[in-house]
């Protein structure tokens, strides 16, 4: 937690509430779960509709990688719960993630489960819901930023663009079993010009050698986003046949993104530019920028 | 606009600042343009960047799609420019409004461009921002929720789940000359099991007839999302083989989404249950729903 921000207060929740009776957004109800994303990371960029639930809920079930600034918006008197999981360290089964949810929601409890990102992109989001209809408990589902959109723009690079991509697949790169899951790569690979992976940090060298087999060009420009939209976000420009050892110097949580759309990251890198003073090339499609900064 | 909702006020303007300041988030700057997503449509579904930015900034030019209701946050002195463009209606051109940025960032105003969904999802928001690079124009991107993603959980569709798919495509079926674009058809309908269509409503059936001839089956589950996560969605359910003419009974502005994942719909349409007090099925992919609610 940084040290220069200040402590949420009641002040910010009544500010919530305020926005929310202007937008006449709805209300979290007794017995009722909203599994909420939380966006990418930096705060901002929570919708009103999370903010708004965090500061009303009674429980927050929360994921590891939502934001530990945002859960200061939380009623004193509220329970947080940790049921996130991270790469590597324990986690609460699914399974007891959803008994949880609908134990606290039969108490009648107003019952908040944030996500990292958007809940139904890679999220899991899917199977809670359906446990909660198992057990007729009802719900909001509440859209966020998804990782796989939010650190690409804060890495300057667009997920589409008309000049390099009409298409674009976002996939996980981590199976149930923690490897590659089985895509088809060739399809994959001729279908659409720009790949994102999730949770692929560690299968990175396999799925690069999966696409260069199926036809990709090791050339290719690739970017390892970690951290992505936090403070310490970090970029690692380079190639699809250079990605193994790009992802396995990074950090998690990573976004790996694959495609000439890549390349515009050296014109649009704004975040960069801001924070370290370099030049945008306005023409990065023409250029060769990514040889230059590999 | 809907007459229930209170117009916003200076106290919505200071209760954005104050949680602004609790986040430490950046603030608009003379000179600067924001290229800002407003999300889906939902007013509570925009980010709380977007929400500090609108009511900061000089000068507003948004799109056609995004909420009055978000614009009535703006300072009363603040310019606003309508600069969005919807399906057959005249609108600015592409280099007409980036020079009008431009124009407004060089006399030192706060400049933000709001765009509906996410920026560079579809949103020509890379074009624009490139050309604020080559007039040396600082800018700043914030990602909003994609219609892709928002207006699929709206209708209680997961863009993921486990069971039905590991991955997900978003194209655009609208090319520049308004036909369907040039996608490799045979290998999309190979690589992903999800299709998730933007601003394709009257190429839905060409695009229909191409997936069945790439090998889709005709039978293969679908749905038109108009208006998504507004007051006024409407979902059509149907099949691939009727989704050319589901489409056009169907409003703009539509998604359009092909897929096995379409089916949990009918287990997780929590806006519907909510509005209509139907039962949602605890069991979407076992039972056979589409068939009997088509």
């Amino acid at each position: 937690m940084s040290a220069k921000r200040k402590p949420p207060s009641p002040e910010n929740r009544l500010a919530l509430r305020r926005l929310a009776e202007t937008f006449s957004l709805p209300r979290m109800e007794a017995g009722w779960v909203w599994l909420a994303g939380a966006g990418p990371g930096e705060p901002g960029l929570a919708s009103l509709l999370t903010l708004c639930a965090i500061a009303e809920a009674d429980v927050v079930m929360s994921d590891a990688l939502v934001s530990e600034q945002l859960l200061l918006l939380a009623r004193p008197d509220a329970k947080i719960v940790a049921a996130g999981k991270r790469a590597g360290q324990a986690y609460p089964r699914q399974t007891v993630i959803s008994s949880q949810l609908i134990g606290f929601a039969r108490k009648g409890l107003k019952v908040l489960r944030l996500k990292g990102g958007d809940p139904l992109v890679f999220g899991r989001g899917g199977e809670e819901a359906l446990a909660l209809v198992r057990a007729a408990i009802p719900f909001r589902i509440v859209p966020g930023v998804s990782a796989g959109t939010g650190a690409l723009a804060y890495a300057g690079i667009p997920v589409t663009h008309r000049e390099t991509n009409q298409a674009v697949t976002f996939l996980t790169g981590h199976g149930a079993d923690g490897k590659v899951p089985d895509h088809d790569w060739r399809a994959l690979s001729e279908a659409s010009p720009t790949l994102v992976f999730y949770m692929a940090r560690k299968t990175a060298g396999d799925i690069a050698s999966k696409l260069i087999g199926a036809g990709r060009s090791p050339d290719e420009p690739a970017a390892v986003i970690s951290c992505g939209t936090l403070s310490d976000q970090q970029t690692r420009l380079t190639s699809l046949a250079e990605l193994g050892p790009a992802a396995a110097e990074s950090e998690n949580p990573a976004i790996i993104v694959i495609g000439e759309n890549v390349r515009l990251s050296l014109g649009l890198d704004w975040l960069g530019a801001a924070l370290h003073g370099f030049r945008l090339d306005p023409d990065p499609l023409k250029n060769d920028p990514l040889r230059s900064a590999g």
